[in-house]
């Protein structure tokens, strides 16, 4: 009945190619081409400056206060993976540090999405190992109970299952379901080419107002200008 | 009844020259010589390092996950303004993006301070336009419900009157009613002409208790020295 | 029977020696030797990019919105020194700037822990003067009424006694008791050598499962893979 | 320049018989009446349950720690009033307990409004005066440091002038301009009126999507059922 | 793709039966029973004491600011179920209040489980209509955006798919979904046999320590008793 | 080195007498008669209302998610004992319940205070079992992690030595150093008996402001009348 002390080995991971192309959008426009969901809340943050993360989730539940499970975790990281972790509860203690992030960096992943703590911070920036997480704090944890790798979880508010792709950029982090990865990149792609001509126009004076013919609907509603 | 609905478009400004040595000035000194009044709560930060505004408010009311007064405001923007957007309840949606910057820095505004969230915070850096907000995310807003522009907002804590000078740096978020803009000015650029030398007599080993002349107070008040 | 209006003048600190030594450390590390205890809340940041902190505390016990404790505290920094400085109550006023900035470092200072706020951030940079804080706040503060100085002080949730060794790094900020600095000094030095060796074999893709031997303590607990 | 320090006497109270038609009336029918603006921020509770306030506003400002003016207040309260304290940054000391009280209900006081914390609350009920705040927190403060009172105050978000009428209930508080005390009564008196029949109908089982016509535009925006 | 602006009609809901016996059990036992998944965040409360829901899963997407959606649950209501009601984004509105009460009980709701904000709160009490929310806030919504009915939401952290059986107390909210429904109540109702044997040992004065033979695996950890 | 994995079997408890005479008095006055110094924060509350507690503290270092040592503690308990419970990270998850709470009241526990969650809450009324907590959460935890019991530690921000006196009400918790409860109570004592001569002047209508000489030093302050 529990999806607790469970890992599941095989899963599908979204097409490579999506994933690639998706990797090169930001956040927030993907959160749009997905019709304005899937985004995980705002506090998650990136450790450190410039940080940025495109893969397939191998997800991770854990206990407070353990990080027992992020070890079984490294095994089933293949390469292009993000590690995405929850908890069973809210907790902000440090999960996970350098050595942990140089194994997964050793079998191919390609950051860590958690919903608590992180540490090694200033190490986890040399080595090139992006992390978003809820916090930042020195506490370790201990290895004693069982949690699951590979479940269905909800990290940040958002659900994410094994397999999908999430992105993380400075605007936040966005989880793309495994099936619908082709075509919110096809989406995705075709909102940031309208966009070109769009910021020229503003650029150059034109008010939105104007160009998305707001004038009527806003009088419509009721708006008045006064002096 | 209501001031849902309504655009202002002639506000009074605070003289510009006011404002540019107000410019020169920072918050934290700016609001002793307000006489510690006028400062936003401390959640407003910059979203990005070195983020700099000065200029007069164009105020912005909005409707939680809407934006559409922020295209209405922006046809108010006159060179030299800062758009200042308080909302109707609390939220952090993304209200503002890279395309309205585009189209605030084309009208000539200096940055944005907002009691909610942005978005597309990489390519705000890269174009220069400064925000201080409470939250980034990406989550996208509709264009269904009026708010309004140029009314009294209550913005972080802090009451903001269209025209008003508004000025933030790393330190905080401080109003100066436009009408106070001059004294405000003076009385800070004498509070800074001060520093310098009681900064070279600190630096020097004086200490404040006799610079100050603390210890009698202090006696008084009855503080005790034990060993 | 109150702590407060005291200011103690004879304090011991931890040996120099082992200060020097937790200084090459980081916290995360200190921690771990400590048996996990010591540790600041997570709230606890710096604010500016880069800031460490290692010396012994003198502390101060502050009244909400009043600084003038900090001037009584500077008179009793020795060079070496980490003012910690704790509040009555909840309150992330600006306690702290750069005038006071400069007199601490004028007295050998190494940086300010204060679970409250501070102000003039950009000349704390400048300065070289590394402060970990609950907030950055442009409000300033009075000096009306007596705190002490050099009382054991509870600190963002950790108990510090004048003398105290205060690390502090992107990591969060730890206390290790003055009679414990040798002992947690060198278990720290040799937590830290151990650390290559096992950085190395991670790197080289043997897996925490293996390396730590935790295959059968997991299937012992019940953890089962399924396909 | 300053409003600290400043104690208006006269000030203009709203209508009286206004004041008690809106104490007649829930704060959320006042508040749609309002247009849907005037409200505090949700944290605002009452200290006790089935507290309920309804007056004309004597406005406080407070410095943190200090409630030095909640004394000078009290010779303004005249009968009908409701203090409404704020404070100039976020503090949650107990500002106010019975004495305070008694002296407050002996001037004609009808309860307290406070954006900080309160005490001695098993009396207050006892007294039967009633008190909405931010926290409540056994923690005393000082008197030495000036604020001021009868000055415009914002209040856990909301704008407050000296003679509004605020109104409190468990739903939450809000502030009804002084001169538009007698229209916003009278919509919010006929806004009741029409929900007995509303309520009649949907108590039968008539659907608010056929009462309110809702279906067509709920098609037009694009929804769609599916089995 | 999106899952923006659909209704499904046609639901699985859990079993009668295993709903009534769960409805018998407190939360925390069958979260026990369910291997410790499936609760809600702690910031869900009952908005009046006493109140308790057990149910079927009518579920609703909310977007901020709006509660047109419920109205379009309304509609998909039959007896014996509950609504949980979620939102795109983090927003405490007064998304509910009496009238909608009133239309949902006429359906044959239980209760409501909500993200957000409700109002009319000493109403809800009178009219028996048990809610778990978020916030209390008098804050009106709007009608103008497409959520979704009966789609899988994240409500407080929990994930919720339409026919799952939901129970709250004074303890919290917890989801059992449908297919386990009568296995989690027959495994929490013979926990709850257990623990009347237990609490009698206890109330005897027995220790759990001996009752739960935990002194050997404590003193295996180490644990050491000094004097 | 560590305090982890420690239980003290004697320690010292304040004077009986003095803690009768204590919990006969309210937390805020006791909290006068301290200095205003000892208070947890505000965020600790009751979990049923009329809740209060007095008496000697037993304390327990708990690991986050792990109630291990409650049971250890149970041991240590005396007659006229209230647990005091803190937490080596934040944690919220439901340490306690009524199956403990039979057990501590069994041997003669007058409550718990708990820097994080219990449940069954409604059990713990009925059997007027008191509990201050941070949070109330069905959440279970496992007994995996050795903490300590009888060692100094923090509680929401208040240093509580084993033995010290802890009274807690509505207003908040209160902690008295062992050493000092005569003192404390004899001086709350006092206070308490001023108050009903200061309470009778002020209902007939005295001024805080003659009753306590104020007038004089606002004047001094710098306070202005204006009309």
């Amino acid at each position: 009945m529990s999806t607790l002390g469970i890992v599941k080995r095989n899963i599908t991971r979204a097409d490579a190619a999506a994933v690639e192309k998706l990797g090169r959008i930001g956040v927030a426009t993907i959160h749009e081409a997905m019709g304005r969901l899937g985004l995980m809340k705002p506090y998650m943050r990136p450790v450190y400056r410039g940080a940025r993360i495109c893969g397939t989730a191998v997800t991770v539940l854990l206990q407070p206060g353990d990080n027992w499970m992020m070890h079984v975790a490294a095994e089933q990281i293949q390469p292009g993976d993000v590690v995405v972790a929850a908890c069973t509860t809210e907790n902000e203690d440090g999960f996970f540090g350098d050595l942990l992030a140089t194994s997964f960096q050793a079998r191919g992943a390609r950051g860590l999405i958690i919903d608590g703590g992180v540490r090694d911070v200033d190490e986890l920036e040399r080595m090139g190992f992006p992390v978003f997480s809820k916090a930042i704090h020195a506490k370790g944890t201990i290895k004693a109970t069982l949690g699951s790798v590979n479940v269905t979880v909800v990290c940040a508010g958002a659900i994410v299952h094994p397999g999908d792709v999430v992105v993380a950029d400075v605007d936040g982090v966005v989880v793309v379901p495994a099936a619908q990865a082709q075509t919110v990149a096809d989406a995705a792609e075709k909102r940031e080419s309208f966009e070109g001509e769009k910021r020229a126009k503003l650029a150059s004076g034109v008010l939105g107002l104007d160009m998305y013919k707001m004038r009527e609907p806003l009088a419509a509603a009721g708006l008045k200008y006064i002096d």
